[in-house]
């Protein structure tokens, strides 16, 4: 069990929603030269259709235990509200040392669920993809969705080391950087730079909402603001599980804003320079770092 | 006095100050047409060079009074932190009949000042052309930066109707559209959509360069916190000079994170939910208002 080390070996790989997400895994499977079947697996068929159509993937069914049978993988990429139904669904229905990962943006309660439902003889490893964008649907997906791409995947002292090494090999076979951290510090680094502020976008349009504000609004406002167009269902379930990392980051936002206010009240200029510069550098070297620019 | 009703009829304009705004300004008047001499006024000679070089401006002096000498439009496009020398210094230079402006980020303080320091033989209407970007410098100066931008202009009681129209005509003609309200409601308003942004934005920074969690960042994060690259020093004047209304802002902000805080605290996934759409769909409306597009 657990011997599979790189998605040539596979035939069969199940994804679970076809939308976004699991639409550019399985175009990206295609253009990376994956040649078994992808199998798609939803609740409608009119997005499975469009499934087809895009080429995502291969074949489809509404049917859960049909569609994972066989599979060496199974990737779960619906929302997050839905894991613990389907879960307890494949359960039965997985093939022997299959391997189960997912594409949630928490992780603690997502992996604490898998690892008490799913059984032992397959091998759940949780996957972050930080990829996508405030649009969903397969129309959107595309094969280069992950090219450069971080992907957090978060083991914990349960998951076999060769399932670890095989989705870090998976990740990367289809672009992605890839780096290991425990479901825990996970969700507190996303609370910080994902969670938290989604709620801050959705709270500054709510403040431009009132006295018309947002009808002098520029394309600042529109890049702070663009990820609280996101899908509120998909970000309620979010939030909710990730619960206890967002509140203690919305704290600590509060009294960041709180020190920034004292040093305004105080009309401190070169205090709130040095508060603006620290970020302004930390944020250049960032991007530096990051995507080898500047700005 | 204040005859002048079109830029067909000048000839001659200052731009005091000639980076990204003020060199985009002297560039869109060629590319709408203009005839007449473009002065370009500023402290440094390396950057008169470079907007000559770039074709921003006709003339270069590093001489205020010279250089407004016979202009029926003045421009100020330094930092707000130095209009206060400026206008002194233009008060005695200006000829009779002289329209000015300014495009700084906030207009209660600067209109006052502007009203106390210049005769009543010139012409002083505030403008905020709302464009430009985190870059600063003639060499991301553009001829189009104001194309389908919003030009608030910032009339007083005091303003001479004819001014108000002059100014309305001259944003227009180089592609703005235009939008007249006072200084103290064009100061709460940007407190909204573009000051309080701007503390977000860096006080998320923040947060995130703690525990490294910045490095788990992603496309997301880097539009959220884009304005925070602007430039430290401007930005604690604009903060400094919107004092009273960033400082109501801020608290605005902290009461709306709050009832998000009590809404997750709660577990109440209905009014998560609602409080996500409400923003998602004021986000939606004005991107279709305004860019005519959705996303």
């Amino acid at each position: 069990m657990h011997k599979i080390r790189s998605i040539n070996t596979l035939d069969r790989i199940a994804i679970l929603g076809v939308g976004l997400l699991g639409g550019s895994i399985g175009l990206a499977l295609q253009a990376h030269g994956f040649t078994g079947t992808r199998v798609g697996i939803g609740r409608r068929q009119s997005s499975l259709k469009k499934a087809l159509e895009y080429d995502a993937v291969d074949e489809v069914t509404c049917d859960v235990a049909a569609g994972v049978a066989g599979a060496q993988l199974v990737i779960l990429c619906t929302p997050i509200g839905r894991f613990e139904g389907l879960l307890r669904e494949l359960a039965s229905a997985l093939s022997a040392g299959a391997c189960v990962t997912d594409v949630g943006s928490t992780k603690g309660e997502v992996v604490r669920l898998a690892e008490r439902l799913l059984p032992r003889r397959v091998g759940f490893v949780g996957s972050h993809p930080m990829a996508g964008s405030e649009k969903t649907g397969v129309e959107y997906a595309r094969a280069d969705l992950f090219d450069e791409a971080l992907c957090l995947v978060t083991p914990t002292r349960r998951t076999p080391s060769a399932s670890v090494r095989f989705m870090l090999g998976f990740w990367q076979r289809i672009g992605a950087r890839t780096m290991v951290v425990s479901p825990a510090r996970h969700d507190m680094l996303l609370a910080r730079v994902s969670h938290l502020p989604h709620a801050v976008a959705a709270a500054l349009v709510r403040l431009a909402m009132a006295q018309g504000a947002i009808d002098v609004a520029g394309p600042g406002f529109a890049d702070t603001t663009r990820i609280a167009g996101g899908d509120p269902a998909m970000w309620t379930d979010i939030f909710r599980s990730n619960r206890r990392s967002v509140l203690k980051a919305v704290d600590l936002l509060v009294g960041e804003l709180r020190r920034f206010r004292s040093l305004l009240d105080k009309d401190d200029p070169k205090a709130i320079d040095r508060w603006l510069a620290r970020s302004q550098h930390a944020r250049q070297a960032w991007i530096g770092r990051r995507y080898n620019k500047k700005g």
